[in-house]
């Protein structure tokens, strides 16, 4: 008999190579199955998460599902067990039981990711690891006309890294992708069901050149047309990219 | 003949042994004096800043002065090529030439410093070097009534530490302390003529003690009165603090 948990779980991935777990590498995923064994007195598990994150992207709410082979009595002291083994840019901010139907990944029904931009030269020192720098200045309306063209059930293959393997469904629905400043702050949001490989970043980086006046933003058109990646879309660095919300 | 510049300075100090520079160990007045001299070919000079911060104590706008031994042609040049040398948890944000009468120590008029509580038990990953964890709830009303009992000019000896030598005058002059909360965050800001080594520190543990309900606010009387340091007032850890403007 299992017990399935879900989990929300926020981190700063920056010293990590990543959610998925890896042979001799630092991974998010590897973090927390070692440490949620080690609560457990060594009981093999493995942590299902609503989809993997990158090297170097941040969570503010990354959601997973896990077995455990007993009942947990007491959630909170077990969730605070599990923060006091890991180190402090991994936060488990809540586990709960579920049905062993629900699915950290198949149920997930959206997912919000937020991509932050320091809009000046000098980045505040805290912020570093949690913003991408870039002193010129960028132009949100232009960014927002584009972003509108991008809403929507498209063909994002070139929007997308390519995996190696041309056969997966390129096709995804985006529900709203926004851009706002705050002062010297520029937040790119994306709402969808789903995203490729490397999607906000590259819709991120696509954005920022618009919002330089590299490209106009009609020419999001035209790379749909197109139907496959270009060097017109550039990927923006992972530092400034958070995995939001997942919704259920 | 020299040229007097001021400088504005944002550092995470989480990896520094504080600001004063020491033989063998990381500080920022190290890290910048060497900078600084790289990016003038080697010339020995000296930081003299409007006081020194401690080991883990971050500042959002430290203030320095320092005499080159040449005329900077263009600043904003000048202040890229120093920030391109630091490591990123140390930013000059501005650098401007100032007459020669301006000390950065002795022509300050005042200070605040902000120190900042995450009341929560799950500090957000992207602020843990920056937030002291604080689980308990903290009161903001009982905290800001003590507040109010430490403002004015007092002998700050009892919220200060005992540096070894007994003759220092310890009377200050503190215009306002207070307490604000904005959700789980809780702010504690203290603006005053000048403050005492561990001052702030020692008055954000004394504050934290009185918002868990440990003392009553009208205790900072009796240890006014009483006129020396006592174990009732507990140093807060460095992380929190930051030194948040210089007032000229």
């Amino acid at each position: 008999m299992a017990y399935r948990y879900k989990l929300k779980i926020a981190y700063d991935g920056t010293d990590y190579a990543g959610w998925q777990i890896q042979p001799h590498k630092k991974t998010i995923q590897g973090a927390l199955e070692h440490t949620l064994s080690d609560m457990l007195a060594g009981a093999p598990l493995r942590l299902e998460a609503s989809g993997r994150t990158d090297a170097g992207v941040h969570a503010r709410a990354q959601v997973a599902h896990v077995d455990f082979p007993e009942k947990i009595g007491d959630l909170r002291y077990f969730c605070r067990g599990v923060n006091a083994l890991l180190d402090e840019d991994i936060r488990v901010q809540s586990i709960q039981p579920v049905e062993a139907s629900f699915h950290a990944r198949f149920s997930a029904k959206g997912k919000e990711y937020r991509y932050f931009i320091y809009n000046g030269m000098v980045v505040p020192p805290p912020l570093r690891h949690i913003r991408l720098q870039e002193g010129r200045r960028l132009d949100v309306h232009r960014m927002n006309a584009a972003a509108v063209l991008l809403q929507g059930k498209h063909d994002f293959a070139p929007f997308a890294a390519n995996r190696g393997y041309g056969d997966e469904d390129t096709v995804r629905t985006v529900h709203q992708i926004k851009v706002v400043r705050r002062g010297a702050e520029v937040m790119i949001s994306a709402t969808g069901e789903g995203f490729l490989y490397k999607m906000v970043r590259s819709i991120a980086g696509f954005l920022m050149d618009v919002g330089m006046g590299r490209i106009e933003p009609e020419e999001a058109k035209a790379i749909f047309a197109k139907g496959e990646r270009t060097a017109r879309v550039q990927t923006a660095l992972a530092k400034g990219l958070f995995l939001w919300r997942v919704m259920y």
